[in-house]
């Protein structure tokens, strides 16, 4: 094929936020890196971008690969491309992140026998390349998501107590909130259906399970509102 | 320098999307290519990013080359890498955004001897490569924006009337918004400030005009809210 032009050009790879929410905190996945530069250092999951795979495909066979996680939600974050991020060549980075629900994945296999796991977004081990600026930036969209779009199906179990969806909001911004305005703009907004199940497995006081409208969740991830809490 | 990897690697281009605001329409520049492929077609300003230079510095340059526009607001809108993209080989391109004051910046001026022109968001040719797509999410976005975020700060001369605004939103939003609720919710969020002049050059009933309050545009661009019209 011929090529478009002929001077040096950078390098391409895609690297991946992935999310989870554990009982306490917003989680992260990371990789512990084998190789040089950076070596025995964490970092974000992702690779080289071929020339016969889209990016996203690029972003899902890194993700499989180092971390066994599939058909997960993937939304593009923006392109790093700072000319000294990594110390071999010029690099330029795509990177995505995702939402996962723990319940539904296991986490633990990892295809290439690097070490991959979820940390803590409050206890992050020191990361390789510029991955905290990354990292921070996927914070900071995510927080700024959740201010005019409904999130959380992604994180959430199918079935789900308030008390868990307000954790979610609390830990994403990363602040502790009012429990009874909470309640009230969640069920006003409509977005979350009581089930007839309540909670399984607590001693007492179990609470009422409820679960996303999705009808109405996507219409309102379209059209936007403000969720001031 | 090392080469962190052998396989054959994607080019990599910066487009850019300049909007700015007529009497009528929401303005977008394009470039008559001279070039092939799509020679003769109209696309947006862009080109290969260099080995040394950020893709922000790339998107600056080219701009410049092509347009001669400089100095202006620049933001990432996203990656696009479909595989087929551009006929000669694989493109990924990084894209921005950029709006402009029709008034504050000469767009005739172009460098490199490429014909540079503003056409009508609602009357535009056929475009080259997978550009019509980009322009497409840039617009999405900018109307996205507008609903949480104050904008307009860059399209809008230093003083001008709220009739001015709000032409702005209806061009951006593209549908007609009612006068008084527009003035309403403008006034009511204090992003702009009265000042004592009035329209010149208006044969009668000139309008105040006003500036925007820099500090507290800030904010709610930084905060956020609803901007439900």
């Amino acid at each position: 094929m011929a090529h478009a032009y002929e001077f040096a050009r950078p390098a391409l790879t895609v690297d991946i936020v992935v999310f989870a929410l554990d009982e306490e905190d917003l989680q992260v996945m990371l990789i512990e890196r084998d190789l040089k530069p950076f070596e025995g250092q964490w970092a974000l999951p992702g690779g080289f971008v071929r020339v016969d795979e889209t990016l996203e495909e690029a972003a899902r066979r890194e993700l499989e690969e180092e971390t066994g996680l599939k058909d997960i939600y993937l939304e593009q974050l923006y392109t790093f491309g700072d000319i000294k991020r990594d110390p071999r060549e010029r690099v330029v980075t795509v990177t995505y992140y995702a939402l996962v629900n723990l319940e539904g994945h296991d986490v633990q296999a990892s295809t290439d026998a690097r070490n991959a796991a979820w940390f803590s977004m409050n206890d992050l081990p020191k990361l390789a390349f510029d991955h905290k600026t990354i990292l921070r930036a996927a914070h900071e969209r995510l927080r700024g998501k959740v201010r005019y779009q409904p999130i959380g199906f992604e994180l959430l179990p199918e079935k789900f107590t308030l008390r868990q969806m307000q954790h979610l909001y609390e830990v994403i911004l990363d602040r502790e909130l009012d429990k009874r305005n909470f309640r009230k703009k969640v069920l006003g907004m409509e977005i979350v259906k009581e089930t007839k199940e309540i909670e399984k497995d607590v001693a007492h006081r179990a609470a009422r399970l409820y679960r996303f409208d999705k009808r109405r969740y996507d219409k309102l991830t379209k059209q936007g509102f403000n969720f001031e809490i």
